[in-house]
């Protein structure tokens, strides 16, 4: 029995990202949900910000963003940056910051993994600005990087221990892996073809 | 120290979802995880498909899609919707299908939440179809329906038990509550007005 609950975004869990920007010359970053991956080759990441976000102004102006993913070690800092605006605080100071080859997508050194995009795509749909970034570069903190079948590649979620939000204004961390893609559904096709 | 590991859209962890279209008069469901939120009043979700996929034809013709999320009970039958194509594999009787107000996008009964979505954007990049869908109702399960502040809400995520992917290729389940959304920070904020 299924129970109406009206018109709710109810996609989860959702993954908890700071989103980097260079606004006025200085680098800020905001919390958010909205972002996710929409093409792989090569690889397509949105984000999506309101139109009157600070972060916004210097996605706009650089064309260029950065993709966060913060450990549930930062989930105090990390749940700072989406109560606070950059237009009220400065949170350049609050991670030590790098950039890459784009020189405008600020990105931060204590998150395991980022992204330097440049924005291919742009629209405005409601009060937002959505912006479809082409990774141009990911960067893994080397402590999570593994050898897989003769090529670098990454450590487990688990290892990653990022932080997980649910509509219900939650944070989770990740729990035990149970099972591989592609895989567990042969028993399904053996079945179909029997 | 970082290590470039190349173009990798990294975002992770990323919900699993099955995203239903009627496709030739028949119900067909395709794994994802390219879905996420993009606003919130009124509520927008998007996917991004293969313009080749079975779904896509789908989407494309009545201009409606469902987003389905399984739990991590339904792992098997959720990777071999992922394995094998609608263009193949007749996947309408996998599942308990219902239709909501649009009539013509299916719904899976199994799964414990489930949205209806019109298309109010679509676009092609690089070979995929992008469409980002209002939420025109939003259906739960009664067993997961909880009374919040005199109204209606969800039950916590390790209730519902979704199914989380990394692009390690594994799949995961949700694990520890480990804070609560626009609270986490407080210890900042007061240190930062200090």
């Amino acid at each position: 029995m299924k129970v109406k609950l009206g018109k709710i975004p109810l996609v989860y869990p959702i993954p908890i990202v700071l989103a980097g920007a260079d606004v006025q010359g200085r680098p800020n970053f905001a919390t958010l949900g909205d972002c996710g991956i929409m093409g792989l080759n090569p690889p397509l990441v949105y984000i999506s910000l309101h139109r009157d976000h600070h972060t916004t102004q210097g996605v706009e102006e650089h064309q260029t963003f950065s993709v966060n993913v913060p450990p549930t070690s930062l989930l105090a800092v990390t749940d700072y940056c989406g109560m606070v605006s950059g237009q009220e605080v400065d949170k350049s100071g609050l991670f030590e910051v790098f950039y890459g080859e784009l020189g405008t997508a600020p990105m931060i050194a204590e998150c395991r993994v980022n992204l330097e995009c440049q924005v291919v795509k742009a629209f405005g749909i409601q009060q937002r600005r959505v912006y479809v970034g082409q990774v141009v570069q990911t960067y893994v903190e080397e402590a999570y990087v593994v050898e897989q079948d003769g090529r670098q590649g990454i450590k487990p979620m688990t290892a990653l221990d990022p932080i997980i939000y649910g509509l219900d204004n939650r944070y989770y961390r990740i729990g035990e892996m149970i099972g591989i893609g592609y895989h567990e559904g042969k028993g399904y096709q053996q079945a179909d073809e029997a």
